[in-house]
């Protein structure tokens, strides 16, 4: 059992400024988030693309703003749990809450703040019968860790972004890549197709075009893909390979969530904006893009803010009675869980003479 | 008459970043701000102080802060009117505000949003008894352009990084420069309390410790101050001068606004949170540190978010009617009213042969 004061659902750019927020106030903060690596969308769907408008940057990729904020909130030590939905949640006597992933992990904390954005992020599964079966066992909709595909024969599906940069990623580690896309078209940044493009000259891709894979062949795990070249059933061809990931993209789902007895308007979980972004479960807290109230503008900004009045909130119930008195990082500096500390340099009083 | 589409009283963080956020929807604004520079207390106050709680900026000098929003903001183009103080609102027929300032300067606007932090900056003046006779006649609190000093004969009195850093400043453009204080101690910057040091041993300031100014003599306009050491009046001696600049600290006065017939609360305005920071009086916004409603954090994040959901209320003001429907930056890219064009790099179609 994974123990914390807030536990935070999504480790968007909302959820990891709460956790900054909350070390302000000595509170500890566990993540969870089905994607495989912290930043939500910003690191998923589009890490290389500018965002103009969060307040004092003219301009900023979205995967900078996430190294930003996780480097902003590290000195408050958040836990993470990567790759898991949370499915369940359990009310406990003590006021308490506990969160079960779709894996099993447990998770237990006063307060519960959704931080899911548009919600978990699950992948476009192409439509293929036995894919299922293959789950865990060489099919892999995400990348999780390049490192597992080292010396393999790995096959890629999709035409977007990410096939395409992971193609040419994994042309480095894997022994043999295979790309694979239902047009001759690629849609994605000009340097990645080239880059593809290049890579295919030069042997280190093969690609197969227009094609789709159709089956999965193996005895427990994935051995080989059936591949139909245009459609053309009498062009079927299997090739060989250890992995199959396809890579259609992500549809974000509010998925168990919206089970959780919480009020829901329009696929989003209406909050209290007039104070502190609570939901109608005492305790529990929805921040950023997931919430709703009337005016609701689903930027990153108003995230930001939500996710700092839900930490005053947090403080009062995990101590209850007690007084926070606002202070200014500017003026009592910032004192990290790791022992760290930043401060602004100290004025001195010195005579002239 | 200055006319604009939103006129922010208040040129700090909140009212710059309202510059943009308007921007985005295609209205003008016009800042008005007591202070002779943008930027608000970060400017003034603390230009080289830290700030740790701007989400995405583990750390940011408040002057740099500023120096990023201004450039955020400038493709929308803003207006200044800077040194004058929003004295009195007026109310049209038509439903538009005249609001004018202490210098008579009148601006109009159908939407007026107050983002004047803690207020407008009056400085603390010693007690000198002909000393308003001599305001604007050689008398200044704050240095708006240090250029008028230059080749003339100056007395700064002040013992903080003000008195510091503008006798440092001026020593290098003014024929000579006189530091008083009451004390020998001096409280600032250690860098600049040791750089004062240095240029009084060069002979580049005169300093004068422990006294005060106790009188200024001239005709028309400054032309000595009378100085007692020590307060012994045994000791007076006139210091000829062109200029006498009491840099005495700032103290935010909420001002003429309290007068205007919004409903304050502990010297702040009472707004909306739960819709779009309107005021009592319609059309009349108030965002940022000025502004008060229950679970209100004086933090300059918080004004980033306010400023952003008043613009979607100051929008319907000026478009009745119409239906705006929020673009993401990243997706539409940013139009500035110059004529310039931000925008994410395309993605390509392209095929790989």
């Amino acid at each position: 059992m994974i123990k914390t004061d807030i536990l935070i659902i999504g480790a968007g750019p909302t959820g990891l400024f709460a956790v900054f927020e909350a070390g302000l106030l000595k509170m500890k903060c566990h993540l969870i988030d089905a994607l495989p690596q912290p930043g939500g969308q910003c690191t998923e769907l589009y890490p290389k693309k500018p965002i103009y408008d969060i307040p004092g940057f003219p301009e900023i990729l979205a995967g900078d703003l996430t190294k930003n904020l996780l480097e902003q909130c590290k000195q408050f030590e958040p836990g993470f749990t990567l790759g898991e939905r949370a499915d369940t949640i359990e009310k406990q006597e003590d006021g308490s809450f506990i969160v079960t992933t779709n894996k099993g992990t447990k998770h237990q904390a006063p307060v519960v703040a959704i931080a899911g954005g548009l919600g978990s992020f699950e992948p476009r599964k192409p439509l293929i019968a036995n894919i299922g079966y293959f789950e865990d066992k060489g099919v892999e909709y995400f990348i999780k860790d390049p490192e597992i595909y080292r010396n393999k024969r790995v096959v890629i599906s999709g035409g977007g972004d990410s096939a395409l940069d992971w193609s040419i990623y994994l042309s480095d580690i894997a022994k043999e890549v295979t790309l694979i896309h239902r047009r001759t078209e690629f849609r994605g940044a000009l340097d990645s197709v080239d880059k593809v493009q290049e890579l295919k000259d030069a042997g280190k891709i093969n690609l197969v075009t227009p094609a789709e894979v159709i089956n999965i062949v193996g005895d427990h795990k994935v051995e080989a893909v059936v591949v139909s070249q245009a459609l053309n059933i009498e062009k079927e061809f299997e090739i060989e390979c250890d992995h199959f990931i396809p890579l259609f993209g992500l549809s974000p789902k509010l998925g168990p969530i919206a089970k959780w007895g919480l009020e829901i308007e329009k696929n989003a979980i209406v909050v209290n904006n007039a104070l502190d972004y609570q939901t109608n479960i005492p305790g529990i807290f929805a921040i950023g893009d997931v919430n709703t109230y009337p005016g609701k503008l689903k930027l990153i900004l108003c995230g930001f803010h939500e996710a700092t009045l839900m930490c005053q909130a947090a403080y009062q119930i995990l101590n209850p009675g007690k007084r926070y008195v606002l202070k200014y990082t500017t003026v009592s500096g910032v004192d990290g869980f790791d022992g760290t500390r930043k401060e602004a340099p100290k004025q001195v009083v010195k005579a002239i003479d």
